[in-house]
């Protein structure tokens, strides 16, 4: 993609562990800009047409990373439209063979490759029992978007690093883009206008925080040693905690538990002590006003809290990473605020002396029936 | 409850380490008992009540344990009703007032207390947006109850250790009993009463599981110093995962990570080597089919894999709690699956040294908000 990242056998950088990753990573403000300037007019028509079939219920389907951006969406659908969603729970339909009645529903399929054959079949089948299909992906040749009847292309351009990065926050802006465009009742296309306007600031936000890895560096020694981690968040900031989870465990091994700041006070919160380093992702809006009571319980337990958030929250933890939120609405601030916590799982697996890029026993299309 | 449970100060086992949490567990096989016994009937008239309304959708909100109660309903939902479900992200409506549309829609609230204020408001609010509102709880004197429309009353009895067990495996045979019952569209009750049928048999095949405790006791010892664990299932037994996963970790602070077998492939199978131990719940039936690859990709990376499941999947294990499937429907396998997990929770905790009734920061009713 960008020139740096091109393969030179002379160079002796190009056989650094987590190179692919970190070239991932380095390209997520154009891939941002690519969106907004290329993507933006096609997400707003599949949304008008989308808008035309009037759906009551979201249902959407995804695994993995791809999960975690289903997982924002339906934060999106439910606060900004009043569209009540569910994640769907694939083996039904794949093992059990459930055919519900999916007049009115809106299938939402979420996937980098567009290949797993499971998603594939989710997906002919909610088409077949009536839903609205559209696939999200980073392949508009896929089996996935093929079998969809909308499709939206995340333009991430080719991802080879089994740790996905820049497919992850290009689905978090394309997905946004997509239910702002879709609640424009009117058909003005003014909502999509101005959903891009609020996006523009993204791309050289995100390039600031990547220029930043020395303060993660820092930050990544804390969990050289660390045996477990807790990461929590509530509201928008929670898929940012899920996939922040997935990323330290797939790069790192560290087994590292995401949950809601609420599900953490019913049972959890009782395996978390001073040997348990907690991260909050703290977004600045309701969500982190809803995780306040959560962040006092954890400090008043003498926990090692690591906060990346709003400077205000950063002040009163044990460190932190202080993100721009001044201007950002609280919706867009996760596609920030996974950027340290990417960067992050990166560090922490260089610092243990492991390679990013070849995480154990993965493949990067993973085939599950 | 029963005579044996009564405290008594003379008698020295009255201070016994997780003497609360044994004893409820102990009166599961009763619990099934009266629910079939005496709760079916009036379970069925709720359930006859709901599907004159016809709900097209699900909406299931809980938390902690009964968030696993209510995934099990999910699965029965989709599978068993092909009714579209979801499970509410309650941020939404308690942080960010999302009033979504919810005509047509069936919203089920799961608690054991029926009394954290978020489900009560969710609920409040999910009723005055047109749902259809029914509450799942332990307590029908809650204010859970009383703001629903439709309340079961899982009759488990006063619940005391704060490990939920009886209430768990209660709301599991509550929920199975409403979504059968549900399906009845004819009226004539023969849906209902068969699913009591089916279900008879639970009670004795409970209190034989309970019986099996030494068994348990020898499993138990390889997780002695266990610094983490997965669990993975598929289908009807995910839930049971999940269930498995939050009871070993609020009670003996093992970071347990829970994945449905599918999930586990797309990145944390990266975590997972000889020193990670993988317990599998292997319902007898298309989720345990499902969940053979998974079982083979295990085995062949060396794992540590304890099956809980059919005779024929443990003997291929490295361990593992052969489970009586024979004539008990798929479905119905949850409510029984659950209990040596639970069991194996205790045992893990004694043998640390630990209280398996005193789990450090919890509160039985978690006032999050």
């Amino acid at each position: 993609m960008t020139p740096q990242g091109a393969q030179d056998p002379e160079d002796p950088q190009s056989e650094r562990p987590g190179r692919i990753m970190s070239r991932e990573m380095a390209e997520q403000p154009e891939v941002l800009r690519r969106i907004l300037d290329e993507g933006a007019p096609r997400i707003r028509e599949t949304a008008r047409k989308v808008a035309e079939r009037a759906p009551r219920f979201v249902l959407l389907t995804a695994r993995g990373t791809s999960d975690h951006a289903a997982l924002y969406a339906k934060y999106l659908l439910e606060v900004r439209l009043g569209l009540p969603c569910g994640l769907t729970s694939m083996s039904t339909i794949t093992a059990y063979g459930a055919r519900p009645d999916l007049k009115d529903v809106l299938a939402v399929t979420v996937s980098q490759s567009g290949g797993s054959p499971d998603l594939v079949a989710s997906t002919q089948a909610a088409r077949e029992a009536g839903a609205i299909t559209l696939a999200v992906t980073n392949n508009p040749d896929s089996a996935l978007a093929a079998v969809s009847e909308h499709h939206i292309d995340v333009l991430a351009g080719p991802e080879k690093a089994l740790p996905a990065t820049k497919t992850y926050t290009a689905s978090l802006l394309a997905l946004h883009l997509f239910v702002e465009s879709l609640g424009d009742t009117g058909g003005t296309g003014d909502a999509g206008n101005s959903a891009v306007a609020a996006a523009a600031p993204l791309p050289d936000l995100a390039a600031g925080l990547l220029a930043r890895q020395d303060e993660i560096k820092t930050l990544a020694a804390r969990y050289r040693f660390a045996e477990r981690m807790v990461i929590t968040s509530r509201g928008y900031g929670y898929p940012t905690a899920k996939e922040a989870a997935l990323k330290l465990m797939e790069t790192s091994y560290i087994p590292a538990l995401a949950y809601s700041g609420a599900d953490l006070l019913h049972g959890p919160l009782a395996m978390v002590d001073n040997i348990s380093p907690v991260i909050a992702v703290v977004t600045d809006g309701r969500g982190g006003e809803a995780l306040q009571p959560v962040l006092d319980r954890l400090r008043g337990r003498g926990a090692d809290l690591v906060v990346i958030g709003p400077r205000a929250q950063v002040e009163q933890a044990s460190a932190g990473f202080v993100l721009p939120t001044d201007g950002v609405a609280e919706e867009l601030q996760p596609i920030l605020e996974i950027i340290p916590l990417q960067l992050l799982a990166y560090e922490v697996t260089i610092a243990r002396g492991q390679d990013p890029d070849a995480p154990r026993a993965l493949a990067k299309v993973t085939e599950t029936r």
